[in-house]
């Protein structure tokens, strides 16, 4: 297997983005990301999109993006893993150059959310249509009925849900990419309307719009396109039950875990390897649960994580520098993109204000429904 | 790059399966290629479906089949590209085992068309939704035009149409999973309603519930799977322009042409080499159009070989043995797999009263939309 690097980035701002459609975002945080490496022409594009079927009434999105961009003729596919498309379209991208079958890869996320389709119906199409969604429940009540089990099981209070989003929006505010770029206090969020008891609205990420993009090439062509490349050292990607009631702890993403593991075990690390990580906040329980399944901490202990400053910048472990899904934004196919792009710019030095010092290894996790999915990719700078 | 070869197969009929659901169709063909491998793992699942969302209010597709057939934990990508899905999907799961990152891969197609969905309406999202699709026009619509500029071209008749119908009928007739396994007279197709002037209905594939799952491996492990393995010997996938307006020249399929000559030169073959094939006869035209992107006759000459023979059982070169759309019938999603499958059987030897004799070398191809992908395998009996 070939050594895979990525070159460049590229990203829209995230947010409710009215003059832009889904092709228009795409062809921004695209033409970017070439233009980043001096690069006119692919051998194929991955792009990453829950929906573009229900919410903007577009399938097809492989060809559509490459003929928007002018490159008609290269290989296009579309993957989808709910809002994991992101981080899945980016293994499967890197799939590709390892194989040798293709050079130079685009691997993109996009989502259009803000069009008029009714944003929570459709996300419910994640969850098991049969099993949940036919019944009414939707995502904030799948997330709020982890964060129950996770406090029954753990001790885990409504204020250590409302510290991730005042980390993150802390982080986020440092961010000009991110949708909600201010900070919040805690009495805010503790104040905020209840959206699905105990989860309340600022520790639900937002319904956003947005793209990201990064081109990946064999880590021996690397420095062609850039001083500051960052390998990609190991891919994990893993499934668990569609129904959340089908597995034997609902506080406990087993995917995450068993795509965590997968991730460290190519890339022949540890957590304790770990200096900066991207995870799938979509609530603010989810950034709990995670950090947990992925060994950064101990289980159990991730209720304690964001009031401690563990997990913020200047902490042990800065988890979602970027502000994670909850300020920057959540345009669900481009997050695992936008993540990984965070861990990009933080392992080559480009993360301005929200540097991470001497980051050497880091690591993006991207989920998909209530985690039916999950995939982990480690990184590493060169 | 690691070779790559078939070991087993499996498929539901091709119908109106009013008793199936998108999961039970996913489920019953990919638990028949395992039973055929007497194998009880995976590393990873490739599904290829157009549109779980708006069939049937289901995506996060790759994660559900996995859990569907008892294998929650295993990695799961659902890809998308219209009507070619299932031929991405084939090229997806390749490329995963020939990186060397997976061992056991199953690639799968799926769709669930009966579901009560406005078939036409949601079909026609994978045309250009801005260029084409909200100006109301349709696949029948955009076909029946490349029809006419063929005909204008090429001095093709309605006639030469309605022959690719009556020659897919014969081959379908022969294939106990076809929709329509039955004849039809050249009269019958002539005298059929007109659907989109110069298509009238027996020129049209129907629409069709299915699914078809394939099992890959490295060649090299091939044999513990199965006394006759088939190599894949090259991929070709490729784009055209999204909408048909933009073509230089609508009658021919240039992403047809592209992701032959991708495929060909990976092979080591060409055209003349091919000894069976199975294309995307979605409408009649369709076929005589791919015949000659792939140089399987002379540009101008697609017209003649159904007629003639040429591309009927016993004749040079056989194109869909197994009834191709129109008489197999056409779940979106599955075509692509089931082409394979067609292929895959030929090659070994395993295609009863449709076996091509000592067919050794064969070809699959599939397309999206009105043919801004299109993604080209080549095969060889081991």
């Amino acid at each position: 297997m070939r050594e895979v690097a990525i070159v460049s980035a590229g990203m829209t701002r995230f947010g409710e983005l009215w003059e832009s459609s889904l092709r228009d975002l795409f062809a921004e945080a695209a033409l970017e990301a070439l233009a980043a490496a001096k690069v006119d022409r692919l051998d194929s594009i991955v792009v990453g999109c829950m929906s573009g079927g229900q919410f903007v009434g577009q399938e097809h999105i492989g060809p559509l993006m490459a003929d928007q961009i002018g490159m008609a003729g290269v290989a296009a596919t579309h993957v989808e893993s709910a809002c994991a498309s992101g981080g899945v379209a980016l293994r499967t991208a890197f799939l590709e150059v390892a194989s040798g079958a293709s050079d130079l890869v685009l691997a993109a996320g996009v989502e259009k959310m803000t069009d008029g389709a009714d944003v929570t119906a459709v996300l419910a199409t994640a969850a098991d249509q049969e099993l949940e969604a036919f019944h009414g429940i939707t995502f904030p009540g799948l997330y709020a009925m982890i964060a129950r089990a996770h406090m029954q099981a753990n001790g885990t209070t409504e204020e250590d849900l409302a510290w991730v989003a005042v980390k993150n929006h802390r982080h986020g505010a440092l961010n000009p990419k991110a949708q909600f770029a201010r900070e919040v206090k805690l009495e805010e969020v503790m104040k905020s309307s209840m959206v699905s008891d105990p989860l309340r609205l600022l520790c639900c990420s937002p319904v956003s719009d947005g793209a990201a993009a990064v081109l990946l090439c064999p880590l021996e062509h690397a420095k062609r396109y850039t001083d500051h490349p960052v390998k990609i050292r190991g891919t994990g990607l893993a499934t668990s039950t569609m129904a959340l009631a089908d597995r034997k702890d609902p506080a406990f993403l087993d995917a995450v875990q068993l795509s965590g593991e997968r991730a460290y075990k190519m890339a022949g690390v540890g957590p304790a390897d770990i200096q900066v990580a991207e995870v799938h906040d979509c609530f603010a329980i989810a950034e709990i649960c995670c950090i947990e399944a992925l060994g950064l901490v101990e289980k159990g202990a991730g209720r304690h994580a964001a009031r401690t400053g563990l997990t913020a910048l200047g902490g042990k472990i800065p988890v979602n520098t970027s502000g994670g899904l909850k300020s920057k934004g959540h345009p669900v196919g481009a997050t695992g993109i936008a993540q990984a792009i965070e861990i990009f710019e933080q392992l080559r030095g480009g993360a301005g204000a929200r540097q991470v010092k001497g980051a050497r290894i880091g690591l993006a996790q991207n989920m998909g429904g209530s985690g039916a999915s999950s995939v982990v990719h480690v990184f590493e700078g060169v």
